[in-house]
């Protein structure tokens, strides 16, 4: 960690977060879908993106799949690196709540630990983790991507679920079952949740 | 570099780019600032910022100095985390014009390499690279964080114009030039320039 905090200046600017969201009328938000690979984190969060941009809100996804080709194309799949995956993918998700957007962010992020450090960069109530559940039999017959597959041939490494932990949200503000309800089901939940919020 | 480009998919989402500028009003644009420390560059991108604000754009401003405080809060000033620090800018400032925002980037960005590196992540037309210039002298005479002092006495090293170079933009699309006018005027300039665009 370098020593440069004494050389950085906090710079102030005028036209600060509130300014922002209120020109785009609405309520800064952090969505954060969790889970296993297959559970319908992505399919879910473009559909709520969809009818959310439909209200006329202004919204970002930010994808596990996508940030690793571009901000984080230097991170591998070690621990370290998907910690720090998490915490760069959290910091922007931030900076993007700070221009008044409302960001959806979908990441497996399995551990507590790394869920918590998002959730402490922003405000109270504006952080809402929504656990997408899927048992992992189910995820696994899924496979979009075909990687449970590589993963039991021992293709894959630490592969969540299978040889690495995913640790269930404790006390997520949203729980969705992709087993039990459709998608449009599951975004439908969500939407009313953020609409009466 | 890790090899898991394999493993890696695209995901396409519904809602893009243009849906997103569309709902704003507005054409995306990034706006990079480059100059020596102290010519005034974040100056003059809050001020900008203000009165785009004041116009209705849905503008962010991404500063060097808020930046190394969050998300490059790992990095140091070694000649790689410096090219690393303007990489993940780079792509913080791509994901924000996705989003369908205007973009005002200030950075040092002292290397003609990384202001290369940062334009190719952008459509043609988008980027727009704005040198702030004002003389090596002036800025030390201003030192409003009191950095070059601290380079004249050996306690920074590698600083941009003292003992480490700034390449001056080759073909920068706007020029200001922060001795001969005021920031208010420079502003005017820019924002001229922009909507003519």
């Amino acid at each position: 960690m370098p020593d440069s905090s004494r050389n950085m200046f906090w710079q102030s600017l005028d036209v600060g977060k509130d300014a922002r969201s209120t020109l785009k009328g609405q309520k800064t938000l952090c969505l954060w879908f969790t889970g296993l690979s297959g559970a319908g984190k992505s399919t879910l969060a473009n559909l709520l993106e969809k009818r959310l941009h439909e209200t006329g809100r202004h919204t970002y996804l930010l994808d596990g799949d996508n940030i690793r080709q571009g901000l984080n194309r230097d991170l591998g799949f070690t621990e370290a690196d998907r910690v720090e995956n998490i915490r760069r993918v959290a910091e922007v998700a931030r900076l993007m709540t700070d221009a008044g957007l409302i960001v959806l962010v979908s990441f497996i992020s399995p551990f507590r630990a790394e869920r918590r450090m998002a959730r402490a960069l922003f405000e109270p109530g504006e952080f809402l983790e929504v656990f997408v559940d899927a048992p992992l039999a189910e995820c696994e017959r899924r496979d979009p991507k075909g990687l449970y597959a590589k993963a039991r041939r021992g293709e894959l490494k630490d592969f969540t679920g299978i040889d690495s932990a995913y640790e269930v949200p404790e006390n997520p503000e949203l729980m969705v079952n992709t087993q039990q309800c459709s998608a449009a089901e599951c975004a439908e939940m969500i939407i009313e949740r953020i609409l009466r919020a």
